[in-house]
């Protein structure tokens, strides 16, 4: 083919497609009537009405906010000392505190809609939990420390911590659950979630902000990782890659009676389980200092103090076909 | 060692390193001359030439202003009532149709050049696809809802409806999908595919746009899902995470006959397919209403009403070594 | 409920709320007073200090610019041809030297404090790295090329090799790899691993910028894929999702002491390694064309020319129960 059209030809086909152009251009009112027309009708969800509502966007400006407030230096471009470092925190935690505040009152007046109650005091009910949320600030570093320090007691190729924090896929999805967690715990609805899936999308690692978590926790690779909603982990657990801590089968019919009941598994202290294990069911517990290996697949607990592992599989193993 | 060096001292090594820095840099031309010398030998790949083609964040732009529509009020900061709707649907779906035009007339355009074909009317066959895919917005929002309702029956931890528009990415990654699959259907080059690896990207979920999926479907949690070129899947059926259905091994010499036939298995209505399920091969078909267990390699059908799931595979369990 | 309220009503509960507004606030000094009160106590994790370190975002931007200049025309808006070609080149290659100098001379200065070393000449080494790195540039588009070329062979989804720079997320994550491992071998701290790990974000595909990996290399779907620090891989090598290149189960006391040692398995040449099959152990060698089937459990070597696949697990296949 040639790139290099005779200026005649070009113009020709320009003028058709301005021409046709305009056509389709046309046709635009009629859709959109078509799309207002059946809006609100089939089933179709929506979101239309005077009250605002938590932007995601908003949401994942608090994480990040919130981590440059829990490892300061790290991810600011801001070069910090002994001397600005004071006005750095009272600059960023009044910030973090009026969009925190905020989008709470949103995620409060949205379930108070939903709910058709009375939305009195959302403001300031955004602002209690905001405030409380920071006072937590100090506790959930402290903790934050130890989980580092897990990683990189449990990962050889850790060379040191600041490259945990930088980079580790492990510890930034546990720092959002942690900081979910806390907003969960306080009863904010739809951010702790919002927040837990952003995680989610940037590591592959899914753990539920209503799961609760010991101190010192590590999980090495993460992606396929899922820790379900009523999940409880002790002290010193270290995971591995493609984890499933979850619930046993559902079938359809059962799936509305098990809302809010204990579904998924018990991991006691200083567990350990390997790339790929399944841990399923609410009764299940899995005994302190016990290590789950690789592609295990469980339904039911184990005692403390166990080595669980799958019996050799038989492998077949032959020469290529040619 | 010190922090604070003397003035001299840091002046003399800021002089040094000056005159050194001149050095390296003057050894960019050279480099960026082999570069240049190389450019298009060696099978290298480039896109240099006199066309425009489509670029990656316009697509992402697409999928973001078509998720607008097909969800308002959600995602857009503005605050929508009854009175603002049918100009917030004008403005959206008339800018939706203009980057959506340009973008497939540049996809049509690259695809003629690499074919050596003439490419004439590209705009208008831009152009008239946008406004086809503009057309089937209503239909897609109606099965949209259904996938929402459906993910909403089958997932105990989800609170309500927009807590799924809002977070979650098996509902993300359905809807680009569907975006992708009506494009594709369309005849429109690459745009579908870069759709569907952002989404892949995003949630881990690859489910490529050639796929035929039915209503009501529900990836839950879905990270390692990957769902195959020549899959179809019926109505109402739910998957978890890691679950594969793909093409039996393929020796290299194979590949190539391979394009274009079906590879991927078929999924009946009703089925639940259980987390890191493996499900092989072109004629592999799953019937109505079965229910595949967790980890189960498949590369045969499965009758309909039909439960299958692993031999309880043999566990070693024994003390802890000390 | 009623949305709209009296005007008296809303009056007195914003001056409610606006009172308790101001009491919520004032508790903020205090909060940010404990803050930095507690700041670098308890083994928090801080980078307060005069000097500036690497920043994550300045990482991304050097990996997009190192791909705009090894993949010219395909993701910049520019249209480029032959006549502006090397100005492209010269304007992208002087912009990288810039930030890519910059960026080293902070990650080795952080490095240097870290170890209480004095850093003479960081900025110079920066430099000289920088420039070491784009000298390899030639050289790391025609490997890429060939990764490329056999994703093209892999797949029989790939309608053409342009879709693959585009869009496959395997080919993404190689070639941050291939940046990440250059600037490894050039004994640039922290930022390689950071490369690493953003790609493993967006991806799902985590290989370490230690790995060695020959030409021609090919991994599809990805997610879930991952390559340990000491892993050896050959030429033209295959892998599919949720593939692990591991190490051998570590108990905590044993992690310190294996550190810097070959710890995961060695690939030869022309093997193909099918979806989610683990190998462990820093002396399992996979010998050259042999074919590993999916979900095979490996910590022995294989021979080469060998088909190694998991002996039909038993399935249990049963009517459903109603």
């Amino acid at each position: 083919m040639s790139f290099v059209k005779g200026a005649q030809d070009r113009k020709e086909e320009c003028r058709a497609e301005m021409s046709i152009e305009r056509d389709f251009r046309r046709e635009l009112p009629s859709i959109v009537d078509g799309i207002v027309a059946l809006h609100g009708k089939d089933d179709r969800f929506t979101h239309v009405g005077p009250e605002p509502m938590p932007a995601r966007s908003s949401v994942i400006d608090i994480i990040h906010r919130a981590i440059s407030v829990i490892y300061p230096g790290y991810f600011s471009p801001a070069r910090l000392d002994e001397v600005s470092l004071p006005y750095y925190f009272g600059q960023q935690v009044t910030d973090l505190f009026q969009v925190l505040s905020d989008q709470i009152a949103f995620a409060i007046r949205h379930d108070c809609r939903r709910f058709d109650l009375a939305c009195t005091g959302c403001e300031t009910r955004g602002q209690k939990a905001a405030v409380e949320f920071l006072r937590e600030v100090p506790g959930l570093q402290a903790k934050l420390a130890k989980d580092i320090a897990a990683a990189y007691e449990g990962d050889p190729a850790a060379k040191y911590h600041d490259e945990i924090i930088f980079s580790y896929p492990g510890l930034f999805t546990v720092t959002v659950y942690r900081i979910a967690h806390i907003l969960h715990r306080l009863g904010v609805p739809l951010i702790p979630r919002i927040m837990s899936e952003y995680a989610h999308g940037q590591t592959g690692i899914d753990i539920h902000p209503n799961v609760e978590i010991g101190e010192s926790f590590f999980i090495d690779h993460g992606t396929g990782v899922v820790i379900g909603e009523t999940t409880i982990i002790g002290n010193r657990v270290r995971l591995y890659q493609g984890v499933t801590l979850g619930a046993l089968s559902l079938r359809k019919e059962e799936c509305e009676a098990l809302r809010d009941r204990k579904r998924h598994p018990t991991i006691e202290d200083d567990v350990i389980i390997y790339a790929n294990a399944t841990i399923l069911g609410g009764s299940t517990v899995i005994g302190a200092r016990s290590i789950i290996g690789g592609n295990v697949w469980l339904t039911e607990s184990v005692p403390p103090d166990t080595t669980v592992f799958l019996k050799k599989p038989e492998l077949v193993f032959r020469e290529n076909q040619t």
